[in-house]
C-alpha cells in the first residue's frame, strides 16, 4: 500500500469520480476559531466517497475476475459505491447489508441494479455470509476498507484536498476524517504524507465506537463493545483493519470523539451555512472542528464530509433539534 | 450589454466567486426522461448566484464611488451577495429588505456587516426608499437585475455551464433558469449565445408571478398582479427589467410555469438524490425539468439551482410533504 497505488487509482478514476468542491463559510470559521474547509464528498456519485474505492477496486480487477462479478458487505455507502462501479463496468454486484440500514441506502443500492442480501447486524457475521456467497458464485469480494485498491481509491480524496487547499493558500493544519474501519482515513493520510506533509490527519469517531482512537493509544487493534446504537451507521465498524491500522498508527491521531447530538448539530450547521445535506456519520468531522476546537492545532482545519445518504426523518430530527441553533 | 462585459466580469471574479459544480444523478435522468444536470449555485458564496453580480458591480465601480459605499434593495439573496462583496472590498453596504423575507436571509445579511433597512412589500415602494437613502448618503445603487455589471456577473454562470456541459459531452439542449427580473436568465443567455449557441434558455417562474413568460408572448414588459403570496420569494419581481427584457425577448423562451407544490417536491428530490439544500425559488428550474418534460426539447436539460437560503421550517415542510415521494 503506497502513494503510487493512489496515483494509479486517480488515473483510473479520471472522468468517472467527481472532483468534489472544498467549501467554506465565514460563519463556520468564526465558530471553529480558525479557517474551516469542508471537502464535500456527499456530492460524490452515490452520495459518498465510497464510489472512489468501489471504482478503484472494480477497475483494478483483471478482465476474467471482473466479468464473474463482485460482492461486498456494507451498511450502505460502500454498497452503493460498489453497485454503481459494477454497473458502469457492466458486471454483477451482490451486496450484503444489515437489515437496520437506512431505507434510503437499501433502496438506492437496489436501484443501482445490485442484488441485496440482508442480515441481522446484532446476531450474524457479515464477513462469513459474504465469503460463503462469494465462494458459491465465483464473486470477488470487495472489502469495505481492508483492501489495498479500495484504500487507494479513497486516498484520491487526499490528493484533491492537497491541491484545493494549496489553491486556498493552506499548506498546513489538521485534516479531520470521518472514520470507520480506516480506509478513508488511511488513504487520505498516505496521500497527504506525499503531497502536503505539514498536514496531520485526525480520525473522528462517534462516542462508544472509538476503536480507532483507543487503538492509536494502545498501539494494537482494539474492538468496539457493540456494533449498534449510534445514528452514525456509516462509520461504525468492529475494529481498525489489518491493512489500515499500521498506516493509521504511523501517520494519524490522536482521535477525536464526538456525540450523536453533536453530529446532528453539525448537520444543521451544514444545512444553514453550506447548503449541504450530510448524514450523521458524514457530519462527524465537521462536529469535531466546530465543538472540539481546543483539541485541534493550527490556523486551518479541513473536514471531510464523507456522505449525505440520510433518510428524511433523521434530517428533520437534526433540524427540529438544532435548526434554530445555527 | 454584451459578451465582452461577461468575460471581463469573469476575470474580476476569478479567485473570489466559486466555480460551482454541475451535478447529476441517474434517478433524476430517469424522471426527466433525458440527461439532467444541475448547476449548483446554492453552493456559491452567500448561498446563491447573486454574489457574482454583487462582486461584479462593486468591483466595476471607480475607486471614489466604491469608497462612498453601496446600497441595494432585495428579498435577501442579492442583499447577501452585495453585502459580502462590499465587505470584501472594505466598503459600506446598506440593504433595503422586505419585512417578510425569511429570517435566515435578514440575519445572514446583518451577519455580513451590512446595515439593513426593512420595508413593507405590500404597501411601500422599495425603489423609492432606496433612492432616497442613496441620495442622502452618497451611496451607489446596485440594482438587483437591471444593471449591466450585475447581469455581466450573473452571466459568468453561463460561461461555466458551457464549459462544464462540453466536458460532459453536451453541447445542445435546454437550459432552465429560475427567473425573477431576468438578470440571471439574460446573463446566462448572452453567455450561451457566444459559447454554446445550440443551447436554448427557458425562464422558469412560479404560477401567478409569470411576468416574464407573459412578456415573451406579448412582446412587452407585463406586470404581475401582486408581489406576495408565493413561497418562491427569491424570484418574485414586479416585471422584467428595461435592460433584461430585450435580451430575454431576443434569446429566451417560451417560459415554463411551475407551482409552489412542485418546487417543494423538487427540493425533496434535490435532498434525496443530489444532497443539496435548495430554497423554493431555487428549485423552480429543477421542478420544470422534472414535471414539465413534455414542454422541453432535446436529449439533455440543464437546470440552474439559483439558491439555497431557506429557513428550516420551510425545508421541513418540503420533506414532510414530499420526503417519501422521491
Amino acid at each position: 500500500m503506497n502513494i503510487e497505488m493512489i496515483r494509479a487509482a486517480q488515473k483510473r478514476l479520471e472522468g468517472h469520480a467527481r472532483c468534489t468542491p472544498l467549501l467554506s463559510a465565514p460563519c463556520l470559521d468564526e465558530i471553529a476559531g480558525r479557517r474551516l474547509f469542508l471537502k464535500a464528498e456527499n456530492l460524490q456519485h452515490t452520495g459518498s466517497f465510497k464510489f472512489r474505492g468501489g471504482w478503484s477496486a472494480v477497475s483494478a480487477l483483471d478482465e476474467a475476475q471482473r466479468k464473474a462479478g463482485v460482492i461486498a458487505f456494507s451498511s450502505g455507502n460502500h454498497a452503493q459505491g460498489v453497485a454503481l462501479a459494477a454497473r458502469e463496468h457492466g458486471v454483477t454486484a451482490v451486496i450484503v447489508m444489515p437489515s437496520d440500514a437506512p431505507n434510503t441506502k437499501i433502496d438506492a443500492t437496489r436501484a443501482l441494479g445490485a442484488e441485496v442480501v440482508l442480515y441481522d447486524r446484532a446476531t450474524e457475521d457479515r464477513k462469513a455470509i459474504g465469503r460463503t456467497l462469494a465462494d458459491a458464485r465465483g464473486l470477488t469480494m470487495i472489502e469495505p476498507f481492508d483492501n489495498a485498491q479500495v484504500i487507494a481509491g479513497q486516498g484520491t480524496t487526499g490528493l484533491e484536498i492537497a491541491d484545493q487547499a494549496r489553491d486556498a493558500g493552506v499548506t498546513s493544519g489538521e485534516v479531520l476524517v470521518c472514520c470507520g474501519g480506516g480506509g478513508f482515513t488511511s488513504g487520505i493520510a498516505l496521500a497527504l504524507e506525499a503531497e502536503a506533509p505539514e498536514m496531520r490527519v485526525r480520525p473522528v469517531e462517534p462516542e462508544g465506537f472509538d476503536d480507532v482512537a483507543r487503538s492509536l493509544v494502545s498501539g494494537q487493534r482494539e474492538i468496539n463493545a457493540t456494533m449498534s446504537g449510534s445514528i452514525c451507521d456509516a462509520i461504525i465498524s468492529p475494529q481498525p483493519g489489518e491493512i489500515t491500522f499500521p498506516i493509521l498508527h504511523r501517520l494519524c491521531g490522536p482521535g477525536i470523539i464526538v456525540t450523536d447530538a453533536e453530529c446532528l448539530h453539525a448537520m444543521a450547521y451544514a444545512f444553514a451555512h453550506l447548503k449541504l445535506v450530510l448524514e450523521p456519520g458524514g457530519a462527524s468531522a465537521l462536529a469535531g472542528a466546530l465543538f472540539y476546537g481546543d483539541e485541534i492545532e493550527g490556523d486551518a482545519v479541513i473536514c471531510t464530509a464523507s456522505g449525505g445518504n440520510v433518510d428524511a426523518p433523521m434530517f428533520q430530527r437534526a433540524l427540529n433539534e438544532y435548526g434554530d441553533k445555527v
